[in-house]
């Protein structure tokens, strides 16, 4: 399975590996559910973080989509992969861009959009408001699952395909596999979230400068 | 070629690589003087920054130490490795402490103890006491050069030695070879130094941050 996602957050520009954070716990879990713990590879819209514009400027830059589409031939053709997951819509765009070359349309990979793991907690709003977009998404997700199983014909793991319900439960979040992330990563990189925030008193400052900061939780 | 260095600097925790700032360049430019552009493998007496201490309060735990055999058990036992390189005292005590274990005393490898590459940094003083450590590390490395060239039998280039004079000229600080370091890492993570700070007003909080900033000197 090839996901793609949209850009790296800043954490993940440190830990050296897309979806480490929330999302990443989300969709290692969706991942779970198709039998899928290592045969994935994961890659981004965007190789580096796109501050501000949230990449909708730079979604059509033909040098960018150009080496995309090159990064996607090498993971999608004469592969053995079987199904490509899309985050959201700006990533959605990317396989469309792909879709339209030649290798791209000789392509007969299953594939589905789905609604970017964190899209609730982005769109913001009340708790309830938070709540209802996530039932939504569960919806959308649990209709990519349908249509995604039969495409996997080499899970990892046999497992029956459970559908979820209106909240993500505490065991549909799956940590990152540690052989996944580079040697000698604390674990707190991959278990725990915001830990690296741009910081800075201006918008320019912001966009140069991450800072990263171990947990309280975390034992010195 | 293994090198053992002491313990990462806070940018190399953030582009997980060691030996990637001024030091690192310094010992790129050493080994190819050996003919070795390619072949070695880097590894630090501590996996992780020691702040304040230096090492010294952990040179001994037992933990470390069995821990760091190990690997240096898989790098060293039955491969093709031809010579060792411990950048200053901390890594040579690392390579003592592996050569009183059975298969370290079984192990016929070349050796060298080299000064620390920014030892004369380190010790800090005047522009005259920086140069004068200065020369007198890069007559210990001229010896050290020598000692190993002959147990080098498998260089990646062959290349006629060029001894160091008593400054480090702008060639012999070589950069860190892009394929050493992780996909997608911005150039000037490998090519400029000091961009990754600890920060914080008291100790306990230096101890628990870092500060990626982007050097000014690089357009955004």
């Amino acid at each position: 399975v090839v996901v793609i996602g949209q850009d790296p957050a800043t954490q993940e520009t440190i830990a050296r590996r897309i979806l480490v954070g929330a999302a990443g716990h989300r969709v290692q879990g969706f991942l779970y559910k198709l039998g899928i713990d290592r045969s994935y590879a994961m890659v981004n819209t965007f190789l580096y973080s796109v501050y501000g514009s949230g990449g909708e400027a730079h979604k059509n830059d033909a040098a960018l989509v150009a080496y995309r589409n090159r990064w996607l031939d090498a993971l999608l053709v004469g592969t053995h992969v079987e199904a490509v997951i899309a985050l959201g819509m700006l990533a959605d765009g990317a396989w469309q861009a792909w879709k339209a070359t030649p290798s791209g349309s000789a392509s007969a990979l299953a594939y589905a959009h789905i609604t970017h793991p964190t899209a609730p907690q982005s769109a913001g709003g009340s708790d309830s408001q938070i709540a209802a977009a996530t039932r939504a998404l569960l919806v959308n997700w649990n209709q990519a699952l349908q249509s995604l199983k039969s495409a996997i014909k080499h899970p990892d793991t046999q497992r029956a395909l459970v559908a979820y319900g209106t909240t993500f439960k505490a065991t549909e979040l799956v940590d990152i596999p540690e052989e996944d992330l580079p040697p000698g990563l604390p674990d707190w990189m991959r278990t725990s979230d915001g830990w690296a925030p741009r910081t800075g008193t201006t918008p320019a400052k912001k966009r140069r400068t991450i800072t990263v900061t171990v947990p309280a939780t975390v034992k010195l």
